[in-house]
């Protein structure tokens, strides 16, 4: 429910979203490799920056590429350590038949204690349906993503727009449907934001991936100036170089992302 | 690679894969609900039917409704006891940008090790190909799947045949790719079969679903009668109803589904 969302994005005067997605590879020098070792980093990064932003997205792929055992120990750590008030999206895409995906609705929402999710909604309504039977949790729909690979089938034949419409449709029975529109496709998000007026919008590829910030406010801003969070991953999350400056640099890439956003919001 | 499939195939003469979906609410009577129950159950489902199927494929929905630690633990447990030979199909239907892709690939191949996987490639190539990057591995990708939403996208434009031109093409580097293709729309098969006409299908939806074998061989046999793989889960895994009837009857109706295909090709 956009509730929690505009509560946290009202809350932290930020409309951005950090991205928690350990890659032991990529991580500053100084932080051990093992689950203890990730979990005091990613701790580190919430401190430093847990007043500058509305959510937290930990990407499961990172965790589970842990080992399935370690990857559940370092979630589990690293959400208790999530301050309440804040959003905590889990970024799984999963999706299945009906059945299967209300089990992994149950994973997330109840077992894991998300507050929203981002679904991959290919398999259709019986597929998302067990998602956003959790009438108070937020659930992002896949819809045009920032990868290259978009064009492959998101932007085949309008499907994104088919995505959207559905959604927005899907929506009316709680108001809890929100849709991941990537940054790097500023140009389709008006088209988005006409199929779906009033639905959140998740929105990855600011940073790394070079989305513009502007352009995706004056295309993708709603009415009540409510739907759009952005998330930044690796440029917070690999700001720093080393353990001595992971936590300061992390927090000074946050608060720059967040101007950012609140600048185009305010001088619009 | 599909060698390892058509190996376990012409062992077993079998082309039955078990699903593996422990749902404790639907478990027999006796089954204790905690994970060390849920892996004594399977475990006593697999070695009944170790010698009637080429694979299993546990769905990972169920494990994790377990709660993430527990199900890494069954899981665990449960992969250990599939004989080997067998294909062992991580039924995930992950799929995400790159380098995330990249990190469910070696969860799910790696960590795991998994012979193979099923992948949701909305996202496109770049989502794919991590997948695919293990040569050894086979991955299959939604194409048709057996439930009322694939209506929605899949079936919307001709999306489905479009992932099978794709796939067909990606199959070209290792041959290693084949396709989720739904038992209940037989009509459809013989179209993704002339796109794809060398990829293994992994057809769910026969059984509970009622999806019929004798079309989907019919449609979608391939020259060498390799490339079909059919999987039972609940009409298997819930054939019994109590502590002291489950292994005879998931044995049953395993014997039942492999004759039932090996007749339709054998007459054929």
């Amino acid at each position: 429910m956009p509730r929690l969302l505009n509560a946290a994005i009202a809350r932290t005067h930020s409309r951005l979203c950090v991205g928690l997605d350990p890659d032991p590879a990529r991580a500053p020098r100084g932080v051990a490799h093992d689950p203890q070792g990730i979990v005091d980093y990613l701790r580190r990064v919430i401190d430093a920056t847990a007043d500058l932003a509305c959510a937290y997205k930990p990407n499961l792929a990172f965790f589970e590429a842990l080992g399935a055992r370690e990857g559940a120990e370092t979630l589990e750590a690293t959400l208790r350590h999530i301050p309440t008030g804040v959003l905590t999206i889990a970024d799984a895409k999963r999706g299945d038949i009906g059945h299967s995906s209300a089990m992994y609705a149950r994973a997330l929402f109840e077992r894991s204690g998300f507050g929203a999710a981002t679904v991959n909604p290919l398999m259709g309504a019986d597929c998302v349906a067990p998602f956003l039977d959790y009438a108070d949790r937020l659930s992002f729909l896949l819809c045009l993503t920032s990868n290259p690979g978009a064009d492959d089938f998101l932007l085949h034949n309008g499907l994104y727009l088919q995505i959207a419409r559905r959604a927005a449709e899907w929506n009316r029975a709680h108001g809890n449907v929100g849709l991941v529109v990537g940054a790097t496709r500023p140009d389709s998000v008006a088209a988005i934001r006409a199929a779906a007026p009033t639905l959140p919008f998740l929105v990855p590829g600011v940073g790394t991936q070079g989305g513009e910030i502007d352009a995706i406010v004056r295309h993708g801003r709603d009415d009540q100036d409510e739907g759009l969070v952005f998330n930044v991953s690796r440029g917070i999350l690999y700001a720093g170089t080393s353990a001595s400056d992971y936590t300061d640099a992390a927090r000074a890439a946050a608060q720059r992302y967040r101007d950012a956003i609140n600048d185009v919001f305010d001088g619009a």
